[in-house]
């Protein structure tokens, strides 16, 4: 059986383990966290640091391939394995790419990617003297994650907020709808691509409200941004799993926002919604299978499980009863003993082909499903 | 979090534990071997024997809740758990009728429940008196499975390949059609039943060659089939999960072959071919949420994956790639580290709507996928 390695424990981890239980195959983690989502699901648990050289390569150095469940790992590592023969997905060139937010627009611009106006900056002077570009969104270049090291700039009274930093000044877009794309790479570069995804915010709480899919847009907007997403994975030429996140803007524009190298939240609805999953389409391209089939079985929603506000402990799951009780929705809990407030704590897909059907099916999710701790 | 345990860790377990990565649930497993194909999906294992007193209840004793994956395991330590609070599933009870195959045909006369003629017998000479009923099938009572302590009895010549020990003998049924109905009982009683599975045998090999969902039968054979498993689950009085195997025969009547009180092969296919799979409602049903949809999503053909007759080893896989490249077609590989002879070593199920394809993918996995050893 072929050894395949998955840096960090989280629940991409954990739903990347549940599709290997399919296949023939050795699975090995690395997580500092010994009750990380994941970390009972492997074969092989290696307590580590996934940013530090040694334990990365350590761990490494005796698998046949090797994928990551967040950016956030040791590249130097990754690149020494790669010299010594160990596949990674994605490869360590795309993802040092994509590590940097300053590289990752730079890519933008030299590949003719439509993306937002930019500059680098590395200090609140620089910040301040691109007033042009306001109202914008400062993103600090290395390690920004889930909302970390991302301010919004609407103004010169709004720059002490932002980073004394190697960051990158993005000019905001007048954005209508946010969609993503998720597209599967071979190992002989053949690719497989998944029918785009809605992702619908709450303007008042400015967070995902849920995700739909497919999503509802214009022919000329679909054949835009399904052109950008394989345009930009492409020239990554790595194999792997990439998701595609992009804007379309009031003008029937659309702009790349950025790319995740790896199975991402965008996808999660695959799981019922698609024959073959993300995460099931991960293990064929590592595997060396031929991919899986993209097309949609049933529509879906998505709502993500949030952690309550004012609520930091041992979760507990409130309302699981009425939403289990609504035919067709799937409940994924990701097993993290600790909630806090606004983290991820699990998702539910509903399927169905009627829109309504999908839309009320959410607000009642919504309405009834939380996660809260034992003591405030 | 609920603490549930496994007794038991082949592919049923595994399967189980898979489908348990969905739910907040703390998860157990006891079972001998190390490298069995659950072994490594549990939060905690316990290297144990099931079918002894002391493993079994040091096992259960702290644990919420436990169930099977099959029959032979010890009773006298499940019932000893019950009286101190620790839900069991199926309930000893049902297991204990189900476990002797001489109780559980007592129990379908006593309930009016259709199925073929039987005597009792202890030894070769008892059988030898029964010839009545020839040709007939000899089982020995206790703790026969997959083929194991079954004996076909065409005539006198055959009774020296019976068994001298407490077994039933059962008349032979003229069978046109094996049809087998999952039923899930939730803890309040209320049930959920699975539509029927018509079981394609091979006749030259006797072996079942595929089963499909839903089964093609008449409408009266489908209600007699019906009527006769829900009859028989209720009847067990006890929550879980049950496969109700039936014969129907050339003149309509439908007659009763034996009942599994756990997930099945029978019900493997509704892990893509149902709204909730047989394993998910198994959860379900432990961890007292509502029952999940039995409806069928698409109709489902499932092929068993069997060891290669003269190959005994390290299990190899070949076609793999053929079968992975046809569309809707899922693998299920169940980890076993050796194949041999006929043994359950993974399942594939296809999805279509089309009976034709069904068929069609079906003879193509026959043709390209088997399970060899390194060496002869």
């Amino acid at each position: 059986m072929k050894k395949a390695g998955i840096l960090g424990g989280g629940q991409l981890g954990r739903m990347l383990l549940q599709a290997a239980v399919n296949y023939p195959v050795e699975t090995y983690l690395m997580e500092n966290e010994e009750k990380a989502p994941a970390a009972h699901l492997c074969h092989h648990f290696t307590k580590g640091d996934i940013t530090r050289f040694e334990d990365v390569y350590d761990f490494g150095k005796h698998l046949d391939f090797l994928t990551i469940e967040i950016e956030n790992v040791n590249l130097e590592a990754l690149e020494k394995l790669c010299e010594e023969g160990v596949i990674v997905y994605p490869n360590p060139a795309a993802l040092k790419i994509i590590k940097n937010k300053i590289q990752q627009k730079q890519f933008y611009l030299e590949h003719n990617i439509p993306t937002s106006a930019f500059v680098e900056t590395h200090s609140i002077e620089e910040l301040k003297n691109n007033a042009h570009l306001f109202p914008a969104v400062h993103k600090v270049s290395n390690g920004g994650y889930d909302g970390k090291g991302v301010q919004i700039i609407r103004n010169i009274e709004d720059c002490h907020k932002g980073f004394h930093t190697a960051a990158v000044l993005e000019k905001m877009v007048n954005i209508k709808q946010e969609i993503a794309i998720i597209i599967a790479v071979g190992n002989d570069g053949q690719i497989a691509i998944y029918p785009p995804v809605d992702m619908v915010f709450d303007q008042m709480l400015n967070l995902l409200s849920y995700q739909i899919c497919p999503a509802e847009i214009p022919q000329s907007v679909f054949w835009k941004a399904e052109a950008i997403a394989i345009n930009a994975v492409k020239n990554l030429k790595s194999p792997g799993l990439f998701a595609v996140e992009m804007f379309a803007d009031n003008d029937g524009n659309v702009l790349i926002n950025e790319i995740a190298p790896r199975v991402h939240n965008s996808g999660h609805h695959t799981i019922e919604g698609n024959y073959s999953s993300q995460f099931d389409m991960m293990w064929r391209i590592m595997l060396d299978y031929p991919l899986g089939n993209t097309a949609i079985i049933q529509s879906t929603a998505l709502v993500n499980l949030i952690g309550e506000e004012g609520h930091s402990g041992d979760a507990i799951y409130f309302g699981m009863n009425e939403v289990l009780s609504m035919d067709n929705t799937f409940v994924h809990i990701y097993g993290k003993q600790k909630t806090k407030p606004g983290r991820k704590m699990g998702h539910i897909t509903v399927i169905s082909n009627e829109k309504q059907e999908l839309l009320h099916k959410v607000n009642k999710i919504k309405n009834s499903l939380s996660v809260r701790s034992q003591t405030l």
